[in-house]
């Protein structure tokens, strides 16, 4: 690419900005060639197929055996999700099936099988899971490298490496953990890739090294040439390519604000977040894996707010069993030194691939999901019971149940809890007996009636992205209607301010957990709603300390009450310094 | 069947009780062969599909012109359904597409077609839609005899008919409009159906007729002979085949309790709703079909407070045009005569054939349906505002906005209205320039934060089925968590409360027209509420009205403001008298 300057949109899933000379890596999707092989010939294909699985197998523990230690360390989780794909059925035992009954090519069998999972990802209601669909095609791809005898390495020339001083920013279709591992070494300033959303990889890693990244370019890749020289905007989600020299001046300009900003808001890690008017604010982290734990103990969160456990069952066909589950949670819990950690108990829909159940309801996000689920398989909570409440002699642990909304669930849920702790008493195994139990308040229902469920639980934390969704009736994640989608509707507002009032009545933490937390657009109105426990991503947690530090509590909710008793559409300019 | 007795459990869809003898109509599925025509013979192959498809056009035209006077008036539009559904190029033109490019025989073509469409309609969210899927295989059914050239005339023995005196029932895998046609005549007593729901045809001819029926038992037919012995119960929702002798006793005495009952109710028609402390209670109908207005005046309804618009636009692929929207709309309210008539605005969701467009969202309940759906497509929604108005000439029209939850749809709404105004201005066409236009309250948002919609609109009409279904984020179609839909959570109870004090204190009024409203379990708690406009089935309606003439108003609001503010879970048998 020469010539014009040319703006190239997509999603900022890593903040600050980058200049810097493109590297365009990863080859071209391989040619796959598609034939029927001869019956005579079907057992000899289907060797072919589990030798090549073998040598995959082989690279990626490898990989992960040598891993360097100056690596973030979610990618040593990353290559672990990419070995248990290739373990599982789905990938070992399902294309050699397709090539014995259909006599399709080892390739054409592989993709087939690709193409239909792909389909199954897509169609999943959580982002997260939606997102393990790459890592499938990764895996997939890497098989048909071994299949076809070439090095999966990716290819980027050398020269392009040393040609100039300039920093180098990766532009590729999409970023596995192997390509990560190679591109270590420091001297790379951004990612942009055709693919991938909020929580790939490529994000995940990317705020982990605190270097800008934009994703789902679409067709970034195939515009660009190695050298060319581009600013990664990862504020804006844009990507600007030969940008002209007062474009340059300006992002150079910004640079260099961004850069003081954050070191200066690196001096407030250890400053307690107190209002002006000398309320104590609590603020804690949301993390997807174990090892993003470090992250939140580095930007002084107070704890683990929320910390999803979904990770350990996607894109497998075998549970995890009590003791790996147990691993994962400890880990996280000897990270945070003492500190709270809440783990969320599993939050997926019987629309996921967990456990072969291949039904896919109408509405997942109003059927049998979270705690529904857990509560129709009750070997399985058990199981996650008994090693959230293990886990618990490392630190300080607290059980968060998700989409409760009757009180037969409560007890139900209370009950499984019980259980679980008899079955560790008759093993003799030790558990802390102080284990405070929460529920998320995302049902519109609960924070409608909440008196029953604050008086249940010790603790409640607002799931705000369900609780906006179920209360205007809105997939956030469906085009057609995403616009619909207000975090600011007076009757999300109420039924926040309703949970935190009653929590406040009852004395006990009500939360924020939902993406309303780590907003700083959004902090003086949560103020102002009396909020005084937020959970966020790490990466959020000092700019919202910030504001924190900044406002003045009382103040804030004397003109938050008048807004919404106006019960008209919430105008934050109102609510300005 | 003989010897002992059997119990069928399916769904009651209309109520009462019939003791008679079986008459199993409806051939067994046809045989139909696969096979591929060979290239030269394609043309003749589709020739041949669309003589049959001519032939079926032919046989509806002739039944509905020789339409007699005493059938259900509801048997007209289910033949018109059936010759739209004909004309349908999902019909007459892809499975001729299907012959040319696959070279599949007429009948393979036809199944094949007919398999995918019964696919998309029943992953509709809409029990009415998802139901006319039905009505397509009737139709291929229909093709399939021309193909064959078979007799679609659906055979039982004269002998049956004759050889005994007693009521006959009808059982049959499915009931089409044609076999109805044929059932007339006066002697059937009741309706038994494999397949069925409680919007299919079998349920709304039954309930026309007033003779009890059970849908939806699964594999009756295959079980019953003609000449068994059969109790029909409507209430219970279950057939008893070859009943004992005490159970046929309980059953008649059963029966004429019934009937006693029903005469009892029949002199209820025209006495006032009101209840003991002397409050005027409003009881209109909710109608599916234009033609059902008329059971709504038969049952001394106070108007028409739900008009569902959805059957205008089912199952084909051009839009109704305005004419034949305005007849629609004309009719009823020409059947009122001078009674309010509440036209709810077209409830479809991009999930639906309509247009042909084939997105099927993740969550289509959660999607952009009704207002949002309309909103997106001005001239269908100016084109059913025009006909709406058009036929206020005629009495009294109400328009009803569904799924409303911003105050930017309000505007846009009422931007729609006036718009279609200024359009029959031009053109100097007549309308009522008093018509009120009212909202939905079925997106929990607009029952939390209600006051700009009082304010915003003439009267508010709670939809309990929709508004339950977000409150408590269950969708009650799934039966993975149907069990969890509860109209009692102390929750939704709250948002019904505060959506009728709101409109009390606005001078305003606001009804519930979904299924809480004809429920004389539930009365005396929306008594309680504090609501006094109901709107229902018409075969619910001098139900309620006997709660309502035994019920003590302010007693029941005093009793269930002490049981709301508990925060409990409800418990009706407080209520009790």
């Amino acid at each position: 690419m020469s010539g014009a300057m040319l703006a190239l949109h997509g999603l900022g899933v890593s903040r600050g900005y980058a200049i810097g000379r493109v590297v365009v890596i990863g080859a071209a999707a391989l040619e796959v060639s598609h034939y029927r092989v001869a019956p005579e010939d079907v057992e000899a294909e289907c060797a072919r197929l589990q030798a090549a699985i073998a040598t995959a197998r082989d690279e990626l523990a490898q990989m992960a055996s040598d891993l360097p230690a100056d690596v973030p360390r979610e990618l040593g989780a990353f290559l672990q999700v990419h070995s248990m794909i290739l373990a599982d059925s789905m990938i070992s035992v399902e294309p050699v099936e397709i090539i014995r009954t259909r006599h399709y090519n080892a390739e054409w069998a592989l993709t087939a099988q690709g193409q239909a999972l792909g389909e199954q990802f897509a169609m999943m209601d959580d982002e997260y899971m939606r997102e393990r669909g790459n890592d499938i095609r990764q895996v997939i791809e890497r098989i048909l490298h071994a299949l076809a005898g070439t090095d999966t390495k990716r290819t980027w020339r050398e020269s392009t490496l040393t040609e100039h001083n300039d920093p180098l920013i990766v532009v590729a279709h999409d970023i596995s953990p192997a390509d990560m591992l190679k591109l270590r070494g420091g001297r790379f300033a951004a990612f942009a890739t055709d693919l991938g959303g909020g929580t790939s990889h490529t994000a995940i890693v990317a705020r982990s090294m605190g270097v800008p990244a934009v994703v789902a370019l679409g067709s970034a890749r195939s515009l660009m040439r190695d050298g060319d020289t581009v600013i990664v905007d990862g504020e804006a989600g844009v990507l600007l390519v030969n940008p002209a020299p007062r474009v340059l001046d300006e992002y150079r300009r910004r640079q260099s604000d961004y850069a003081l900003e954050r070191a200066d808001l690196a001096t407030l890690k250890d400053v307690p977040a107190i209002t002006l008017d000398g309320v104590e604010i609590t603020l804690c982290a949301n993390i997807e894996l174990p090892e993003e734990a470090q992250a939140a103990a580095d930007a002084g969160a107070d704890g683990i707010g929320l910390f999803r456990s979904e990770f350990l069952f996607m894109g497998r066909d075998t549970l995890p069993d009590e003791d790996e589950q147990y691993e994962a949670y400890a880990l996280v819990v000897r990270t945070m030194g003492g500190k709270t950690v809440t783990i969320r108990t599993l939050d997926i829909g019987a629309d996921k691939t967990l456990d072969g159940e291949a039904t896919v309801a109408t509405n997942p996000a109003l059927g049998q999901r979270a705690i529904r689920y857990c509560l129709a398989r009750p070997e399985l909570f058990a199981t996650q019971l008994r090693a959230i409440l293990r886990a618990s002699v490392h630190g300080k642990v607290q059980i968060l149940i998700p989409m409760i909304a009757h009180l037969r669930e409560v007890r139900a849920a209370y009950a499984a809890i019980a259980s679980a702790r008899r079955d560790l008493d008759a093993r003799g195994e030790a558990y802390a007996t102080n284990i405070e139990v929460g529920a998320m308040v995302e049902v519109p229902a609960v924070a409608i009636a909440i008196e029953p469920f604050i008086e249940a639980f010790d603790f409640l934390s607002i799931g705000t992205n369900d609780l906006i969704q179920y209360t205007l009736a809105i997939d956030r994640t469906d085009p057609d209607v995403d616009a619909l989608y207000d975090p600011l509707h007076p009757a999300v507002l109420r039924l926040i301010a309703n949970s935190i009032n009653a929590g406040a009545r009852a004395g006990k933490r009500v939360s924020v957990c939902g993406e309303m937390a780590g907003d700083t657009e959004l902090t003086r109105l949560l103020l102002g709603l009396g909020l005084t426990h937020f959970s966020m991503h790490p990466t959020q947690l000092l700019d919202v300390k910030r504001e924190i530090l900044a406002a003045h509590s009382n103040a804030l909710r004397a003109k938050v009450a008048t807004v919404l008793n106006r019960a008209a559409e919430m105008d934050l300019t109102l609510l300005n310094r």
